[in-house]
């Protein structure tokens, strides 16, 4: 979508200095960037590089508004995030067209909003309430009685379990499963071998989640798994039955979260991290690459982060790393 | 499936105390129960809940033979155990009709056994032989000369490489990948390329195995990966190439087990563990989440166990932990 | 495909001893071998357990030059890289039967080059092009302008989002995500709700790249995530966006990659490995299982094994271990 940096300054609350008729039409970064295209400065020390790019104007901090400059700039408060919501405006979405791929299969008890779009071989059990403009991608799976809200964009291959209720712009990418068995045995001691306890809850999530390629979120075994609104789950993460995410949480790459575990809202979870059972991770708590949290333990302090295996604070993490490399020097 | 507790208390070896004609339809958890449910206690401390909830019935412990009960009491050595058990003939499983779906493409020569399903969009290759009531997901892959058991399950989007072989009652959760490629290079010195060492070995399932979603198990190199009866397998597992599993193993979520390792029967996994290759973990030794065994180690010791990477006794490896955060508060 | 010892000696690059005309038509391990195998022998103290097998001749290094054997000899300096070279040219590769199945949806402006497989229920999107010989397996997803190289080998469920593009002879295996968005998003400070930053740059593929199962890897950005020739992606890695791999980079499995790090050409990184942002792993390093780099951090020396959290050189690690070790059963 083309527009004139004028009209987008405007539109994200940036103050324009320069030539507001300029025509601009997407976003780039400063290598790629040509005369159409926008980009953005988070820090002064790169303000010169992109003076010097080919990028037809420049989002940039207060730090810009006293510097000569040859270019239009958009000032703000939060260059990133300016830039973000200009992408937003000026890229289009990958769009859908409407419509219901002869080769899919559905249910003759599915409701379908308007302006759905289900693609080839698509497969709708018994049940399932799709909202308005829901995107079902080619191969994905809903079992019976799925719940989607408005705009859920489901990519190619998603499979999700019966009864699994999202809500409305949950975006989910390629191969995530939701709504999986979770992993819950009791063994019989006399012939050890492990018997089934019922995985039957189930996985509610809230509006403007993403899930990331290849996730796996587990229902709950008697009660729910529930993500709430926000949340964003990167690809490869683990999320086991009963857990609750609260909102706004972040979780990156391969981490996961073990049975009935929670994490309170603002937390951020950093890659590769395990989380066991019945954890309580407070409001805002920080959880460094690959740390490790115990069976039971809480985990408090908004903005600390936390490091190692048992998670500590950071700051007594590193002093024991220190301690340790000066105790190995001696020997 | 409704019953009485009475019938219900007979069939899972239960004592019965109350009112044995109190029909019951289902499980729940204490807090979601219905006046039709049954719920357990496995500690006395949340006996006084479980009367309290609106559960019709309580499977509990010996220790409330001598309590005053509202509810019929079940009673047995074993409430956890007793009530999978129950759910398993409260709760009918997913049931599947018999039957092939049109679209589901099936080489002429394969072998289907009376009462399986094949659904939507499946592809079965030349010469797959399917047992008795076996259900093939949405999306399922087949390749040639697959086996699938008596009343294997495989959920949707699952990939069976070719010449893979399951035995019965085998649960394979969705986008599972069964029988890909192990991960095998040699390096020529000259060129510094990498080329591909066959991987044109088996991949063996035993019965009651259940395989967790997006987990992936490799055929071997030019022998077999073997999993025995009764291994449990949860969320995005991975198992190399000729890796050999004993009978009744638990590996939790995101567990790696690398090329050539032996875990024998009845050893536990927890999550996010990594074996190395040509490891073994001998009968019944228990590996703490995110633990780290390296190539060629043996971890020997029933019951026992391991954390930290290198994995040790979990003794030595608290005493370390310990010792290190008094160093680190001397200096 | 049969041929005799002498022939295959030629095309391995073996000096031969014994009778050339020994015909052979497979591989195999040394307990599995039958009368037409060939097995190898990397060591010398497995040399006589290889005599004693069934097989029908045996690579073997120079060691055995001196040896009285009862079966035919093929010496050379890499028994292991010669007995994967028999392999390849022994053991028919899976062969794939040109054409295109019915049910595959695919949009009239797909170009196809001679003798592509296209398999059921494939979905290829608008502007897709494939070179010679590929095969698009099962249940694969094209996107919009997807490129696929000569001889690319797409197994099932596969998941390639539109822009990406793959060189010659790249093989993706099932449930791979390739191009799925990178995980960034930008704060609002006053909302505290996270704000999707655009992921609108591209993948690119070098010939030769072999992908794991249920691998995923994000498209950049703003500009590319990069996989350059013969790199090797074990399954379940998480390579994010704008991530560039080296030439010949091997990296095990469930190991993840952040944002806009740099893995240089030779590097070998084991299974479970975390690698934060804009790290970067200099050329012919080698990264221990599950160490993690810190966010930043620059690994260098070929041939420098490091490992731990944060990674260090594998010396200093085992020595603070040992250190540790030593204070623990002092107190």
């Amino acid at each position: 979508m083309a527009t004139t940096v004028g009209q987008l300054a405007a539109r994200i609350n940036c103050r324009l200095c320069g030539d507001e008729s300029l025509p601009v039409s997407g976003v780039a970064s400063l290598s790629s960037a040509t005369s159409a295209d926008l980009v953005f400065v988070q820090e002064e020390r790169f303000f010169d590089r992109a003076l010097a790019s080919d990028a037809g104007a420049i989002i940039a901090g207060e730090f810009a508004t006293s510097k000569p400059a040859s270019k239009p700039l958009l000032i703000c408060a939060h260059p990133r995030l300016a830039f973000a919501r200009a992408a937003a405006l000026l890229c289009q979405p990958v769009s859908y067209t409407s419509g219901i791929h002869p080769s899919a299969v559905i249910h003759d008890s599915v409701r379908i909003g308007e302006g759905v779009c289900i693609e080839a071989h698509a497969v709708l059990e018994e049940g399932c309430i799709l909202g308005r403009r829901v995107h079902v991608g080619p191969g994905v799976f809903l079992g019976a009685g799925v719940e989607l809200g408005d705009d859920c964009d489901l990519r190619a291959n998603v499979v999700v379990y019966s009864g699994v209720r999202l809500g409305q712009r949950v975006v989910v990418h390629g191969g995530a499963v939701l709504g999986s068995d979770g992993f819950g045995y009791v063994r019989d001691p006399q012939s050890g071998r492990h018997e089934k306890f019922p995985q039957i809850g189930s996985l509610e999530v809230g509006d403007d989640v993403e899930i990331g390629a290849n996730a796996t979120i587990d229902r709950g075994a008697l009660d729910a798994t529930i993500i709430e609104r926000g949340v964003k789950i990167d690809n490869l993460v683990h999320v086991a039955h009963n857990v609750r995410i609260g909102e706004d949480v972040v979780i990156a790459a391969q981490t996961g979260v073990s049975g009935s575990s929670v994490i309170e809202k603002n937390a951020v979870v950093a890659g590769q991290v395990g989380i066991a059972d019945h954890v309580r991770i407070e409001e805002g708590a920080i959880l460094g690459a690959q740390c490790g949290v115990p069976s039971g333990k809480i985990i408090r302090g908004k903005g600390v982060v936390f490091w190692g295996t048992p998670a500590r604070p950071i700051r007594e993490y590193l002093k024991e790393l220190a301690a340790l490399a000066r105790l190995a020097k001696k020997k």
